[in-house]
């Protein structure tokens, strides 16, 4: 059997060492280059132990872009800025792109430039992008050239909502859209690999606390995929907070309920999710009372979502994986879209409780 | 000098682990007995080996009534529902007691029977008790017999709220009152030490979940407090998470602004809180733009506070450690005001940051 | 394809979570009954959530002989002492068993009497049993009809010595194996999932602790195994602790080389390891100078082996999960060459970094 | 009352951090200048949170010997070969230096040249410098201008073994001190704040590893100190290991015991422990049977001692923090003797169980 030639950008993240895994245990693909400036020319079982036993001779190289047009599709797991840059010589080369970085989530390029405060280097290929969240996705996927891999807090959020949000579909949303409030938590990778004295394990360990408290760059990212749900503008309080732990996102979301929607009541609304989501692999609906908690999901793609009802506000809570439904897992879910393979493929591995 | 005797009751959990360090710490008191049903006979020292120099030969002793009249005042580090059958005796013979428990925090007895689902045995003496939440409660905790100390939530909550509550002292409340959400999070020592599957390390370790998500007890008690504070009955979706780590609360509230107070903006809130706390000595206001951490107050009395606003929501940021400002350290708070020493007393210890 | 029935009994230990998560992904057997006393009659998933996609409606039932009966292939993970009451009859039916507990790996009743501190209830079956440590035992294991899977510390220690002791098959040992030295240290999941106030997570984390310091039951195990492979009586001080993490085992083994061997000086006795486990999929030989580390086979079935000369003396590190090739993963691994399978099915997934 | 005027160097590290807490709850001294090259100029309580209470004015300064000379008394806390160039400096103006780093602890030059790397810019102090362990070197450090306080692994093992050693005072030594074994386990606060991959929280987590396995600097200043001890050359082979957690030690030690202590019998020797250490304040020997564990020291300057007997090996378990009786509080109880005051002053303090 033929296997895809896939390459990886930034391999030497924890987001590039999860894709890595995933990659090297895909039955239809075989990564042909991970590339990694700090670490060119050295062993990635060196950078990831874990793979001396899969990879035991892939060795990072250097980005090249040259050498990245000989695979069929080139992921970068790279720090925003970066990937718009080399993009549009890829794709003229034939080559898909799926980036798991912000440069192409957002279609506003004027609010993309407010919140990264730099230049987007190539405003033209961001309406060529397709948003890469499956659930909410996935027939567009399937044609993308480009996909734009939803980020980590908007997957929780979006995948929590998405039920509530049929104004486009449905005579109506269920939910006043001006006023959510997503009270959100990561566990530290998602603060990436690079050295930072605030991700030490001496300053991580017994520590708690928001962050990005005036504000963080997932917020137009969650607003324009709410908006894009509800058929009106969303507008969404979004505060993150740091856990300490390893991976794993929950996000308790508050919102308002229409008055139609509160006399529906909650099992009612329990079923639209259920309903919404019976067909997805990936996404779960907790039964009423059960409460999400992310050692369920963790190292797997999957998505549980929890509901309840309180001082007539409805409380939407959603955990994931941040590395893999968050970042590495969706992307290879959109490469089987991208690809034409199954869906699950290379996905099916269940998370582990211990 | 003289020392006050003094004893604990249900010395085991963590909450009388942490209040017997300070105790035998405290200049001014001398531990009588600490109690425990399971461990009677055995060495504190060897249920809390961390005291083994401070209390090396100190026994847990059975719970006996007539002993304990023998000192000058009794903590119950006891679940609910065990203080209330013993204060009046204790009352009658001239003892103060401090009750770290949910017995008498809760002024209105149908509502604490609702939701603790048993009969109150001492209902009467519930009008009798001071709520122990120093900054708010000063005045009266000078002259108290029975203290009621406020739950750990409760505390990082309304000390979070109280600057914005002055509906009672001056012209009106800064926010609705009627729509208050309190999304807090806790270290695992405040699910207690008895043995339950969900705190074993395994179960913990890399799980963050929120609970109790159809409503938690500690709900009454803090809308109770904020009423008291605001002068009108307020409202509070107050949802508690677990956080994988021993010890620490932080509570991220977000209340919707008056217009005046809108119109004040943040900066001017911001100063009406180090107003309000100018001259607490375990209190503090963290400058704009800082966010709380739960490290940065671990194993002190102090409770740290942030501000900052978004979509027209004020959020409001509290951390303490919720076993010491929490409980023991806040009981500690207590014991001083009702002994007549000095407020600070035996509580001046910094946090450990490693 | 005729898919085989295995069955689990006390699966709701981790050992058992982990093994129910093997079988459940292995492609050629099924799952008939997961037996548990506390939990019969609820889902599986809700004790392992993890589990919830895989299998999302089997059930934990109670432990019935007859019922187990049905099955090809019965895993015992239950405490020692359990399973040598019930294997006779299964044995008699025509079921293989595979047993994670200590009953069948002593051969010597007597010594196991003395460390179990009880009565042997099927001496006649330790002879036919087949000690379950797939490296050393391999060809008896393919034939086996009952195995006695490793414990997870000998299995640590085991792999680690077994290169240096040859006398058996070769010239002679490479080491005194009258003075050995064990020291290992193992993840809290080798404590159980019963409910105990030192596996608490408060009393764990920042907790390292050596545990039965005047021996431990591991030791005939390993003084076993070692003289089995040495040919002549060996004799291990081995000493256990605790680290405060989930899973991982490391063993720091300091043993006194022979003058031969010596002289044979640390590279070659390295290329004595690397040759020995040359034709190995689970055991890894590190580079000199590059020590294990537990997290790079967690999750994992593999062992990673690192060496080392000091002050005469040669040190072998040895890692493993002590959940995957420590019980379960090793089990599973056992069952592949006693129904004849490829031995490595099932257990092919790389281990996780984050 | 006067207070002495006391300085810390290098004081942004973990060392450095809990020496200022330290320092600044002590009764007999006031902080002059706490410096740090990266820091200069931003508050101390920026970087250590928990001190915002107690040292909410002072700021990191610049490293400056002119200054420094005001000072009474001035703590390094710096890596090796930062002290050793400015002491004699100091040392001249009068300010008596307490060393934390490596610099002049090792009394052989070439010793410490071949294992730092590094020509000795002061090798004229060394002789001056008094080791800085005070149970072992009480009543010279009461005399001393220049302290060079024992390592953290040092402390633990040579506490641990002192009693077994007395071949300069009594008959004999009870052990062969020529092939002892100290197995090491040290949380990574140990490895200091600097920036580091393997310091991240997601590198750390679940993780044990030995490291330095071809021998690690800390060997010689061990082997000196049992050497001082025995009156004849120890020999040790050390080697230490990582654990997951942020402070504590703990060392196990495999000893020959001589024929004549193999006599004796563990009873015997456990009394002579006792004896030895019956007036220390900081160290203190659990009855036989009861391990050690990092917890119950942790946060306090105390060291607890285990003893157990196994295959004619005596062992040796010790547990300190790190941070404290390891570095910091070392330190303090040396400054102490030094300016003449009660040596457990400002380090009465119990350690924290939760």
């Amino acid at each position: 059997m033929k296997k895809y030639k896939v390459s990886v950008v930034g391999a030497n993240g924890y987001g590039g060492g999860v894709l890595l895994r995933l990659l090297a245990q895909h039955p239809k693909v075989e990564i042909q280059f991970a590339t990694s400036r700090a670490e060119a020319g050295h062993k990635v079982a060196s950078s990831f132990p874990n793979l001396s036993n899969l990879l035991p001779d892939l060795e990072f190289s250097e980005f090249d872009l040259n050498s990245l047009k000989q695979s069929d599709l080139v992921f970068f797991a790279t720090p925003h800025g970066f990937a718009q840059k080399y993009v549009a010589e890829l794709f003229c080369a034939g080559v898909k792109v799926i980036d798991l970085s912000a440069d192409f989530r957002i279609k506003d390029i004027d609010l993309w430039e407010k919140w990264y405060q730099e230049k987007h280097q190539a405003p033209e290929l961001v309406e060529k992008a397709v948003y890469g969240l499956v659930e909410i996705n996935r027939e567009k996927l399937k044609t993308a050239d480009l996909v734009a891999v939803a980020g980590c807090y908007p997957t929780s959020v979006q995948l929590a909502l998405a039920p509530l949000l049929q104004g486009k579909n449905l005579a109506s949303n269920l939910i006043d859209v001006k006023s959510i409030i997503a009270d959100c938590k990561s566990g530290v990778s998602g603060a990436g690999r690079s050295l930072k004295q605030a991700s030490l394990f001496c300053e991580i360990d017994e520590n708690f606390k928001p962050y990005s408290i005036n504000g963080h760059r997932h917020t137009p990212e969650i607003e324009q995929g709410l908006t894009n749900l509800a058929g009106s503008e969303a507008n969404v309080l979004f505060m993150p907070h740091l856990v300490p732990m390893k991976t794993g996102i929950e996000a308790t979301i508050y919102v308002d309920l229409t008055k139609e929607a509160l006399d529906l009541g909650l099992e009612k609304i329990h079923k639209i999710y259920t309903e919404t989501y019976k067909n997805e692999k990936f996404v779960h609906i907790l039964p009423l009372g059960e409460p999400v908690q992310t050692l369920a999901v963790k190292g797997s793609n999957h998505c549980n979502i929890a509901l309840a009802l309180q001082k007539n506000k409805l409380i939407v809570m959603s955990v994931i994986d941040n590395i893999v439904k968050g970042a590495a897992g969706q992307a290879v879910q959109c490469m089987n879209l991208v690809l034409g393979f199954e869906e699950t493929l290379g996905l099916e591995q269940a998370g582990n409780w211990i």
